[in-house]
């Protein structure tokens, strides 16, 4: 078997083309060189969510996007965490080895921290011992199967330090037991403009869905900001929203046509939308075709899940036996 | 079946009478009017324990102490922790209804952050997040089979109050889901003095213990302190050491003629000692018989605790996929 890559994938629904362009597609590249292991992380969820019926929506949400964006389930191993019980019986054990100092310098626990502080509470207000044992549970995910890497945001580049540190003192203590995985930093020249420019983000409500009704898709894109430059005015391509975001779809021939648009002008925004909506519907239609008909079929990816725990379960299960046997928990 | 009580035992070795009084006799005593559940907490000691050799003999050599001293397996469900992967499982879970201030104020991690300070260290040196987060795993260990009752000593009435957090935690959320237990705190009259009439107790070095060969057992006996009096002086039987243990051992008639020897004179410190070992050796005579087979005898061990990891998972599996259910994980 390849060495193995892990994509956790929190369950949030309605994925947009800056989610697809910087996580989902270097996600699903990686199985040119590693075996690709993917999970939904229902348990991480639970830290926040509280309406059952909301949580199990945006598992399936989520994934029948990776499996209709390209994640294919007889190459990759994709699953729900919830459904690996050796996951939370790892974690414990591995908290045992677990410095609590690099649990009250995590960065998800410490920005909770910090708004309590600005608003006058006390530190840990409404702070659940799970949010701040969540490393713990994340280095658990990646440890278990032995991952060789994974790919990470630079936000959560810790995580990986975490990990690391982790499985480091459970080698010292018992032996060279737990692989030390690599951190991946996801390329970060694939950040993609939301529709103000700003970086696409859900929580800056500037993003392009890319499984929504083709009527509110096209609405979206027809949103993009731009100047208020006429149609011949000669305008800079690179500062400009719109060129920024047909970089990605259009073909390179088609890219030099609207650049030279741009500089010497001739290049109307509505008409560039329109094909920007356009060439984002072709570039998706297989995609979108796929999520509608998963979206509408539970009971497939139930099937597809259940078979991906027990391919991960296989690999886990080892390793905890092992991880048992050396602290005598066995 | 009756409502559960249940019982959590610390795997450290050689009990001594202390142990006996306090804590097995009316452990055992419960099953009277309760369901009996006793586990050997491997998963806690994993916070402090690092050979695993050592950690299996311990736990080994409690599971033969309480099986000798009258536990009985066909009435009582006996297990070791980390049997039942449902723990770990409900302990994620349980997390992120546990406010990470009550664990800021749980007694272990206080001792150890007041212990650094005192030290002029940093208040976490040292302390690894197993440690921190005990108190959850304790409060699934309790809410997994909907305890009615938990026997507890003094020191331990904390944690009983943080399960009732959680659990009313979680209950908020989800309506009323899980059993809230009821602490009972453990007699106090049961205090057994040591040899130097300090609480008998391992930390001090002042135990008997039950199981150790006759020859050490009337040695440690002999070593019980005592005042200068000679045999023929009068002597105050209720501040002497010597007479408090004899209460426990000596029959009501017997002690009758003890008290009048003290009182009139006539009590010889080394007879009486002697009489006490013997009292001792009689009372434990089974008990000691049976140890000494069972400690022979792992692999019967490790039926029965299999056998009763069974019996409990029968009772946590439908506790925690209601757990599951009611959260959306599942």
């Amino acid at each position: 078997m390849k060495p193995i890559a892990l994509t956790g994938i929190k369950p949030t629904g309605n994925p947009h083309i800056g989610n697809y362009l910087g996580m989902y597609r270097p996600a699903l590249e990686l199985m040119d060189n590693y075996q690709g292991m993917y999970f939904v992380a229902d348990y991480h969820a639970l830290t926040t969510m509280r309406d059952p019926q909301t949580l199990r929506g945006l598992v399936y949400e989520v994934a029948a996007s990776w499996l209709a964006l390209g994640l294919d389930p007889e190459k990759a191993i994709f699953f729900r965490q919830s459904d690996i019980p050796e996951i939370p019986e790892f974690t414990w054990i591995l908290s045992c080895f677990t410095s609590k100092g690099l649990l009250n310098r995590a960065h998800a626990y410490k920005d909770a921290v910090d708004e309590n502080l600005a608003n006058n509470h006390d530190p840990d207000e409404g702070i659940n011992a799970g949010l701040f044992y969540y490393p713990v549970l994340m280095a658990a995910d990646i440890l278990l199967y032995g991952s060789a890497v994974v790919p990470v945001g630079l936000d959560q580049k810790q995580h990986i330090e975490i990990t690391r540190d982790i499985a480091e003192a459970f080698n010292r203590t018992y032996g060279d037991v737990l692989t030390v995985p690599e951190g991946i930093i996801q390329d970060s020249v694939k950040k993609v403009p939301g529709l103000d420019g700003r970086k696409m983000s859900k929580s800056y409500g500037n993003v392009i869905p890319i499984f929504a009704p083709e009527k509110q898709l096209r609405k979206q894109v027809m949103r993009i900001v731009t100047d208020s430059k006429r149609p011949e005015d000669p305008k800079d391509p690179e500062s400009d929203n719109l060129f920024n975001l047909l970089q990605f779809f259009a073909s390179p021939e088609r890219l030099e046509e609207i650049r030279q648009l741009y500089t010497n002008g001739g290049a109307a925004y509505g008409d560039l939308k329109k094909e920007l909506a356009a060439l984002i519907l072709e570039e998706f239609a297989e995609a979108r075709r796929k999520f509608d008909a998963l979206i509408a079929d539970k009971a497939y990816i139930d099937q597809v899940l259940d078979e991906g725990a027990e391919k991960a379960r296989a690999i886990a299960r080892p390793i905890l036996a092992k991880a048992r046997k050396v602290t005598g928990i066995d």
